[in-house]
């Protein structure tokens, strides 16, 4: 081989080298007073898409890097892994994390940020859950965490640690949970994720199945560098929403990062249709409109065809109605 | 069939249905003041029977409609069933609950009332019980109360819902319960009792094997609608006895419903005789004339030829010496 | 046989069944002030060694009465059994104390006491710890202790419970623990040994893996008949050490009994080094000279030719430096 040839071949290796690496490293991000922003100090608004637990599309063959492309393609910047405690319990740690790692690098060759989500529903204190799927305990809990925060430690990407998906007492159903009590248990995750991946931002949900985070304006969680969470569903408040939406997370939003980690509506006339996600466009603009105007970050729920409401009509990718709206606004 | 004839055995049909209702539909028991009412407002004074766990039932051949008929046979009015832990894992909780459903049945056609007794004994907060047939813990105690108060929600049979059986330190071999932390814990069981079956009545019994209740002067369990429970065997006390039940139990009388889930005697030779169970009939007319003074209900322990202090001797029903007694004051 | 030879030889077999009475039965030891004494009023200084845990030498086909005769013959009163929690539940607890039971005739042949210790390592209330092998819960930790201390309760020769072998979090890691939920947690362990073996002297280590007793100064666990724990490696401090040791756990000798129930150094080229245990003959003199001088007592970790900081180089009991260091001060 000639010379100039090696020097145009290395080059070119460099080059590309330097791209797989642009692709491969996202810049971590991290908290400056109530926005999310990266090294290089720009603010990010994020907006992204749910999809399904890893352990379902495994089953459903959907497991693929075309899945996040197509998330990319759409616009996102983030996307949501909803780790079931019965999925991670079913695979075991060791498969389980070979799962986010996966989706982790596909993730990140489409330049997505990661949020890892503990989908359970339910009283963490009471021990009590919504559905055998959400079952769980404060031990399976923050084993789960102290694994996946030493696993991600070092991943800029894996930049949101959303410490329980939906606090719940079901209407007292499943016994009580003081704001104080919660507030202690969100403690011991944070203290847990932080002291393993010192740069990771937990997220911490409200009461309600994670809309109401009244409490934060007297009684905010006593730790730094967190977000806070909301899913606003269509039905959690009748209309006009947005004076309630300001009252009942939207405020956080003027000292805190706030993230809506689920929002989504769906036609009554849909699969797996039910309260509270019956809407139409007038709360997908409304919803989109007020983060935009607020900066609020927001995921919609939930690229599937079969989970509902779904944002997709099939595993072509087609959008349903909520998919359009959500894909545009992205 | 001429047309009078169609009448008449309309007539007996409705007659027949009536019947079926009357026997198979229990006026709501409720709390008023001290008393047990029903929804006519009458005061009910329970006076009844334990049976053995209907899983040991099942196993003996002896868990049917024969035997809730002779309960009612000798006067009872209402049933207590001890599920104890140990079945209830055995089984499953889907299992269980078909086998309940049976027996409230039974004892709905022989308008017995019901109580169902969560049997364990020992130390819910350390977590150790008497013996390995005890052995549950606070999870699956309120998981326990959760599926069963859902259950027989709009069952009025089922009154009352005894939410732990005989709490004990065992002199402190089991740790140490002080009546607050005991407190909080029946509050989480009550809370999730009310808020899936807000009509059922918690029992709520004390330290000592469900004895002592004389913390409930200064500090009584912060919910309505609760009825207090004691078990006081011959040998929790030395004679003279009535003064002693009254300052340790009894008192509580005034103030709340109060029903004795346990009572029952039995003489030295007979077997299993064991501490502090051993007494006769002086014990036996003592407590139900107390009782039957006081206005408290009480629920003879146990309707078993086996399973000590017994009430019978053998499958036929034969009554034992305190089975005599004990039918006679019904 | 003639008279006079029987009278003899029966003479001999009263001479050894005392003997074998003597060796078989110790002094029960109880706390005075700051030191161990026996029931003859003397007082009792601890020097001991380590062994494996009795699952891992009977694994190795080490676990007999060889093993205890040389600790003897090293000049130890007394031996420490680490009872790991996996290792326990393996076994089970019926046929853990089978073994248990055995260590314990063995000891006492030689006239040694036992230390027995629940071997975990981690936080107890977040329920994390270091390694899979020292994973435990509260409720496993009071099942065992109401186990053991029931077991051993008329046996003098296990005169000390080390209630959990070293509390960390690890920097954090393993979630954060206070010294009041600390003590509020020994306090439940002890109260289960003290009621069920009333004579039983509990050992209790602080944070920085069983290293840091500075909280006892203000804060020292409510209980009386208590000793203290300190595992002094060389590298938890930089020298001159005796200050520091002095500030850190020595101090406590003044008003309780202390026993470093683990010592112990070793060379970096030797099988299995790591800090804090890298250290020479410096360590070893300056810290048996100090302990000496204060009355405290130690056991050195640890008689086995694998487990690092090793006594023995080999199942012939061969010395270590350290080895040769440890028996020479006992
Ligand atoms: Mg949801
Ligand atoms: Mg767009
Ligand atoms: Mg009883
Ligand atoms: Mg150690
Ligand atoms: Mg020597």
């Amino acid at each position: 081989m000639k010379r100039s040839k090696v020097i145009m071949v290395l080059s070119l290796l460099v080059i590309a080298i330097s791209a797989f690496a642009w692709t491969n490293e996202l810049s971590r991000i991290s908290v400056d007073g109530n926005k999310f922003v990266n090294e290089e100090g720009e603010t990010i608004v994020f907006k992204g898409l749910n999809i399904a637990d890893p352990d379902r599309l495994v089953k459903e063959g959907q497991w693929k890097p075309k899945l996040f492309e197509e998330l990319a393609g759409w616009g996102a910047n983030i996307v949501r892994l909803p780790v079931h405690p019965g999925a991670w319990r079913e695979w075991g740690s060791d498969d389980y994390l070979k799962l986010l790692d996966q989706g982790i690098e596909w993730a990140k060759a489409e330049g997505l940020y990661v949020i890892i989500d503990w989908h359970s529903i339910g009283n963490l204190r009471t021990d009590l859950y919504q559905a055998d799927m959400y079952d769980t305990s404060m031990r399976e809990t923050l084993r789960f965490w102290y694994t996946v925060s030493r696993r991600y430690a070092d991943e800029p990407a894996v930049a949101l640690y959303e410490v329980f998906n939906e606090p719940t007492t079901f209407n007292g159903q499943l016994g009580t949970l003081s704001w104080d009590q919660w507030s202690n248990m969100v403690m011991d995750i944070i203290n847990v994720i932080r002291a393993n991946s010192p740069d990771a931002i937990p997220l911490v949900g409200g009461f309600n199945w994670a809309y109401d985070l009244t409490p934060v304006s007297d009684n905010p969680i006593p730790a730094e560098n967190i977000a806070y969470v909301a899913h606003p569903y269509p039905q959690k408040r009748e209309k006009p929403w947005v004076e309630k939406w300001e009252k009942d997370f939207g405020f956080v939003a003027e000292n805190y990062p706030l993230i809506a980690t689920e929002i989504g509506y769906m036609y009554p006339e849909q699969k797996g249709a039910h309260i509270p996600c019956l809407g139409d466009e007038e709360y997908g603009n409304t919803i989109t409109t007020y983060f935009e105007e607020k900066g609020i970050s927001w995921v919609a729920w939930v690229f599937d065809p079969d989970w509902s409401p779904q944002l997709i009509k099939d595993w072509d990718y087609t959008p349903t109605r909520a998919g359009e709206l959500f894909k545009e606004a992205m």
